[in-house]
């Protein structure tokens, strides 16, 4: 099965579409390519229009809910990493994400959350998809999100 | 118009100078090269010897105010390439911004703050500063800064 | 003396031992190489099983032992290097240091925080270990961790 269909598969089970527009605001853009390398803007656990999880881990979630949200999240960056390579199979690595976990005050749980998009990148990429990770708990998130993600990846050619 | 004069022009717009010495303090740079990519430090809206917005965006100020420092952040980045490269028309892509705003509580608008460095950076380079873009809300920063902000960028060629 | 030896030396001096297994943990590795550049997992300063400080800068503890906290993270990144690149000596750059200090509300040194580390990478590998550096101020780190520090290197050849 290619990466692309695991991860057709996985979204459908967890009830999510990523194939229409992904919305993204600003003067910014979702994915910047340097040779072969594909740096992903941070992204929260939006689906469409609608955030999915807003509020804080260990207070309005625990951690099997912020795990689901750091799946979103990884989900999303799977999607554009597609649409700039082409096919999630052009992916030769995921070299680091970076976890951002709003956290109650007294949560230290941020790695465990971070797990669930750990577990969706090595999913869908297999052995490819093995990071370097660094997970924070911080105060507050854009539109209150209870995880943001970004990454760095690359393909395996410099232009696909 | 260069890029190098339309930086120029900004920060004289904003009344702002960054052609002295720039301080830094501790045991490191505020520029690594390697290769063609250029990381530069984490910047704060720190003009000469004074840090010009401290406090928590949604506490002591507004988001029009949190963009304010977060174009400061952006212009002491540029003031750095441009020594680094000897010109921001050497500057050929800003690869990803990371934003850290200094956040009240229940303040979500991180991203409407981070637009503020963005929009500096597309003005000065034009379609050479879309970038990726990370930005989250912290608890505190550095001097109690509102804004910190870093970045990764690249140059045509390998040395400059 | 070799990079290896100082590491060793500085490591022993303070009375830590990184040379047994390092714990980590997850779907998730601590060092990713991708050409002639190393990411290195966020590093928290546990030695052995036991992380050795837990709780707030500016609260439960002081500039000097968040110092001492970002030194144990470097050196546990070090050590990651190491193994990676066969020797400290193969080590060409550090290119940059993100430093998470978790901190008191109103505690605003997460810079002289972050210094403690970034001596620790210029002492073991002189003029190459002058690095790019962001340190900010976050409400909380896996494990309830003081500090959090990650990093990117890079060898002086693409395979070691």
């Amino acid at each position: 099965m290619s990466a692309d269909a695991r991860f057709q598969q996985i979204a459908q089970e967890r009830g999510h579409d990523f194939s229409g527009e992904i919305k993204i605001g600003g003067n910014y853009t979702p994915v910047v390519r340097d040779g072969h390398q594909l740096r992903v803007s941070g992204q929260i656990p939006r689906v469409g229009d609608k955030v999915l999880f807003v509020g804080a881990v260990g207070d309005a979630f625990d951690v099997a809910q912020g795990r689901q949200a750091a799946a979103i999240c990884a989900m999303r960056a799977l999607a554009f990493l597609q649409r700039a390579a082409g096919s999630l199979d052009a992916i030769a690595a995921i070299l680091r994400i970076t976890v951002y976990v709003r956290s109650a005050p007294t949560f230290t749980q941020q790695s465990e959350v971070a797990d669930g998009a750990s577990d969706v990148l090595c999913h869908v990429l297999g052995g490819r998809g093995v990071h370097a990770r660094t997970s924070v708990g911080v105060l507050q998130l854009p539109k209150g999100a209870a995880v943001e993600l970004d990454l760095v990846a690359t393909t395996a050619t410099e232009r696909t």
